[in-house]
This record gives structure tokens, C-alpha cells and sequence, in this order.
């Protein structure tokens, strides 16, 4: 029998935001990879791709021709995972198993530069800064109409990520019913909010700063951390100081503050693996279902899936698709190496 | 305003199991894709593999040499993910959002055949038989060691599913706490069958049964089914007709019906895109709590990556991680193609 030791024994680490427990096993790190290898790209892109169906002035799959846009471009997705249409749907009470309901959605497509060849890490602030305002923008425009209760703000960079176009991009799912993990993450912030009349993430900020361990940038506004609860090895979450519900709140400070610590976050990454570092992002934040959410506290999260290096991943199969997240490597280690991350991008040296 | 036709509009889809939703859209099957494409193992590979750690007669990473076994052949994995070790540790109460405790638990590995080169559609109904009856028998003796309360058997298979070794295995996690998935789906089915007493998957089958539109395959003692829920595209279960609460309380017909339905599903598999099919499968049963679970009814899932051909597959990433798990081709589709799939392997012809 030994005591507990927390950076090399296996065990659970529980995940407030969706009250569920995952796996850390430390000491799995050695394990030696035979496994697959992805590719790296790493041919130069040039500035403006004639065949980029996003850069400017180009035609799109619908015969459409992009502007000739200057810092971002919205447009409405072609491939649309859900339509405006308004459906008639007589629900039948018969179906305990097949139960479903139609689904009212809008999707778009944000551009984040004319550039074919930059991403968030390489822009300059004022680029970074006006991204942040069109999804300010979008988020209040989509959420004001009536039936999109929910607008999801995210981006799938990389290949690996089922990004299909280098061009940087991002994307807006708005719908009318909240999604999974959001209304799950909302009835925890909830439980919170209604015991100790503070948000769950005002209070856990604070504990973090304290100890400092999973800290991995911090301004005025925000703080860049891997989560105690972390499941992707790189994973972290940049959430306000403030309790802010929604984007829309943000000060002018605050929105610089956010361009510049999503400018330092991405270095960092990009320069642990001296790789354009691929990630899910998205931002977590109130419904827009025009009711009251003070317990919502603005947070962005980021997935990256790499693992050992630029093409090693970790895969969340087998045991984590049926079982629960596991990972080998400890959320402090990782906030520690990306820490230590140089501010300046690895392209620039 | 047009009428719901669930073949066409956008739509959620609930699962009873892990009670969520999920997205499904149709229409959005028709998307060009532009993005990556994996890699596809078309080597040929040998009856035995000199450097091969899981062929008999080999060493392993510690030393050991294995066995020259004739069918199965099983062992604790080297770089496990769990350790027996029990450890003395002290809860901090202090600790609202770094909750953690330690986990005890013991991997093992499967080698399902001694051949290198085959997989389980290529076996014999007999290697398949043997196969079922080592997770028997090590579902049994682990779930009989005082502090496993939970056996968790899964294969992952192909390298875009993580696995690092062709030779055909799958592992077995046992260990102290419920996974999270496990304890999800065991709070939906007792509180069904707490309602009903019956189970949920008995009534489910007997629905399935009735419309026929998602069975794959069906014998005396299985279902093979597209999950009316499912989120992976060519997803499939099979279930127990019976309610079998694990697997130890299989017949020895049932052992059999299983590996012939094992056989014949993962055949489908390998001719829907004439290549040896990539998947993450995995059984959920009754916990080895020692008490009673008369809720679990027996079933295998499989979640497997491929959505358009051999090299393209569908990306889980953006909204799926941070809103829900979204669908571009119908269960019932999925199931009618895999339906129409050869009962002869494509290699065999
Ligand atoms: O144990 P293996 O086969 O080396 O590893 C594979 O399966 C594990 C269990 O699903 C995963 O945690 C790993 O990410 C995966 O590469
Ligand atoms: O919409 P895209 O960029 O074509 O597609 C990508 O992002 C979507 C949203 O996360 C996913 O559903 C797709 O699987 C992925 O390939």
C-alpha cells in the first residue's frame, strides 16, 4: 500500500461543466506509439488560392462570387447541416423509442482573413479583433431571431479535424434547441448559480489562479487554462474574469483582451510541436432564448487532438467511446510545456 | 411550410440509452467532400510476423515470451491504464472543483487467433466461439475479484481507430468505478425498467421487429440493428432477444448464434467498401457489483468511423464535440445498405 500520489497513480478526476468522471493514468505516458502516423502539411500556401472556394473574389458552389473582403467575410453555409424552413410536425405519442422532432437551423461560414495562408496565431490583433466583432455581430443578429435559441460559434482547423479548406475559417450553427453538451454544461452552471449565487467558473477561476498549476496565460479580462478535468491532451479553456454571460457584453478592453490572449494561445500551440497546431474551438455561452442566464459565464474551449508530436494523436476510441475520456500525460504537465511555450511564432524566428 | 418527412428535413433523434439527442441531416449527404483521406492498409499481411509482439512464440515489450497458442490467447497489457496497486488515500474536502480519487484496475489483451493475417470475418465460427468464451471466462474471474466492479470488453480495429497492431485482439479494462457511459446507460435502464419491468431493450427489439427498416441481421438469438439513435454512420448493435443480463448467462446455443451473427455482421462490414472495415466495438453488460441488475440486457455496440467510401471518413469534431453528435445519412439508409451487403466475404469470392 502506498499513498496517493497524484502525478503518477491512475484515477478519476471529475468534470464539473458536465458532471461526469474521466480517467488520467500518468504513468501511460512511456508507453512506447506503434501505431498510426498522420501527415503533416507542410506545403507554403500562396496568398490567394484561384481555386479557394473562400478567398476573395472566387466563385463558391452555388455560382456565387465572394466580395473582394478586406478583414472577414460571413456567408451562409451551401452544405447546411440544418434549413430555415418551417415544418408542420404532428408528434406521435405512439413512439417511445423513435422519438424526433424536426430541427430549425442556420448555418454560416466565417472567413477570417482574405489571406489564403494565415491562421488565428499569424494575424495581426486589429485582424484578430474584428473576427471577435463579427462573432459578436452574428451572435446577436442570429440569436434575435425567434425560433434560433442557440448560436454555436466554433472552428475545425486542421485536416485532421475535418477542416476542408486550409483558408481560415470558422463557422456558426444557430438553432433552435439547445444542443447536447450545452444543455447539459447549463443545468450543472445552474445548480451552481442557484446554491451559492456566484457562477461555477467565477469560483473555479479563482481557485486556479491560486494554485497557478494549469495556468497557462492570463490578462486583465482572461485566463487560458487546461481544465483540472482536461481530456485532450492540449486541451484548454480561456474564460472571462468577469462574470460575462455572452460575447455581446464584452467591454472594448475586453474584446481586445480576448483577441490578444486567443493571439497568444494559438502561438503557444503552434510552437509546442512546430506545427500549424490543429484544434476544435468553440465558444460556450448564454441561449438565446430570451430568458434571464445569469449563471452562464462566457468560456471558449479549445480540443486539440495531438499527442506526442506534430503527427502523433491520441485516439478517443474503444475504451473512451464506451467507457469514459482517458488520457496519459497530466493536465499540469501539459499547462507547464505550454507554458514555457516561446510568445513569438515559430515562423517569425 | 411543408409536412415532416424524416427522410429529407433536418431533425434530432433521441437516445434512450444515454438519454441525449442527436442531429441528423439528410439532405446533407449530397456535400462534396474536399477534405482528408486516410490511408488504407492494403499490404498483405503474413501468416506470422517475426516482429509482431502479439503472434505466438514472439516476445513482448517486457521480455516474456508468448505462448504458441492455438486459438486465444490472453495477457496483462504492458502499458496498462490502470494498476492493482491499492492505494491509501485521504479525500480533501476542501476540494469543490479539483475532486479526484484514485482508481484501481487491471488490463488485459486478447489475441483472437494465432494467424497474423486474418481478422473476424475471416475466421472460422469456431475461432469466433473460442473468442466469446475467453470474455466469459475472464468476465467471470475478473468480475469475482472483490474491487472490480465493472468489466469492460472492446476491440478497437485499424489503424484510423488507434490500434497499433493488425494482429487481430482486443482488450479487456476491468476496474473499480462504474465508466461514466456505463453508469449513464444504467440510470436510463433502471429507471425503465423500474417503470415497466421489462427491460428497455427488450421493448426496443420487439419495436425494431415490427417495422423492420433498421435490421441488419436477425437469428434465433440476436439482432444485428441500426440504432434508430445512432450517431456514427454505419453504427450497429446487437442485442440479446432474450434478456441476458452478461454474458456468463449466454446458453450454449446462444454462445453459438452469437459468433455465427458476430461473423456474419462484420462480413457485411468488410463488403460494404471492400476493405477490412475500421471499428471501435464493445459490450455493455451487468456491473460485477455483486448485487442485482435485472435492468441490463446484453448488448454489443460498434461505432465504426467510415462514412463515404474506404479512405473518407465522417470527422466528430467542431459542433459535435462542443453541441452534439450530427448525421449526414439516415439509420434507416445505413441499414438497408448494409442489408444488401453479401453474406460471402469480398476476399472469398
Ligand atoms: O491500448 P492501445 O491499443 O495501445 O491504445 C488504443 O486503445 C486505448 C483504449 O481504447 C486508447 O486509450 C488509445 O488511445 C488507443 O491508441
Ligand atoms: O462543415 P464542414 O467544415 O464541411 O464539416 C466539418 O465540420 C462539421 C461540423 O463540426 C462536421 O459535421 C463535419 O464532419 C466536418 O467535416
Amino acid at each position: 500500500m502506498k499513498n496517493f500520489d497524484i502525478n503518477e497513480d491512475p484515477h478519476r478526476r471529475f468534470n464539473p461543466l458536465l458532471n461526469e468522471w474521466i480517467l488520467v493514468s500518468p504513468h501511460r505516458a512511456k508507453r512506447p506509439w506503434q501505431g498510426q502516423n498522420e501527415t503533416l502539411a507542410t506545403e507554403t500556401l500562396p496568398k490567394h488560392d484561384p481555386n479557394c472556394y473562400l478567398c476573395p473574389g472566387n466563385v463558391r458552389a452555388n455560382g456565387e462570387h465572394n466580395p473582394t473582403y478586406k478583414d472577414s467575410f460571413v456567408f451562409e453555409n451551401d452544405f447546411a447541416a440544418m434549413k430555415q424552413d418551417e415544418i408542420i410536425f404532428e408528434e406521435d405519442i405512439k413512439h417511445t423509442f423513435f422519438k424526433t422532432k424536426p430541427e430549425q437551423g442556420i448555418s454560416k461560414v466565417v472567413c477570417f482573413s482574405p489571406r489564403h495562408d494565415l491562421t488565428l496565431p499569424e494575424m495581426e490583433i486589429e485582424g484578430i479583433e474584428s473576427i471577435v466583432k463579427v462573432w459578436q455581430k452574428e451572435y446577436a443578429e442570429l440569436g434575435s431571431i425567434k425560433y434560433i435559441n442557440h448560436v454555436q460559434i466554433f472552428e475545425n482547423k486542421g485536416s485532421i479535424m475535418g477542416c476542408s479548406n486550409p483558408h481560415p475559417h470558422g463557422q456558426i450553427w444557430a438553432q433552435s434547441s439547445l444542443p447536447t453538451q450545452v444543455e447539459r454544461t447549463q443545468t450543472n452552471l445552474k445548480s451552481y448559480f442557484d446554491k451559492n449565487n456566484r457562477t461555477l467558473l467565477q469560483d473555479y477561476v479563482q481557485a486556479e489562479l491560486k494554485t497557478g498549476d494549469r495556468v497557462v496565460i492570463e490578462n486583465d479580462d482572461f485566463i487560458a487554462l487546461v481544465p483540472f478535468w482536461a481530456t485532450w491532451p492540449y486541451e484548454t479553456m480561456i474564460v472571462s474574469k468577469r462574470v460575462v454571460n455572452k460575447i455581446t457584453d464584452f467591454t472594448e478592453e475586453e474584446t481586445n483582451s480576448f483577441a490578444v490572449i486567443l493571439k497568444q494561445l494559438t502561438i503557444k500551440y503552434d510552437n509546442l510541436f512546430s506545427t500549424s497546431f490543429p484544434y476544435s474551438s468553440g465558444i460556450h455561452q448564454s441561449p438565446t432564448d430570451g430568458l434571464e442566464h445569469p449563471e452562464w459565464h462566457f468560456h471558449m474551449h479549445f480540443y486539440p487532438p495531438l499527442l506526442r508530436s506534430a503527427t502523433v494523436k491520441k485516439f478517443m476510441v474503444g475504451y473512451e467511446m464506451l467507457g469514459e475520456s482517458q488520457r496519459d500525460i497530466t493536465p499540469e504537465r501539459c499547462a507547464e510545456v505550454l507554458r514555457q511555450q516561446s510568445d513569438i511564432h515559430y515562423k517569425q524566428k
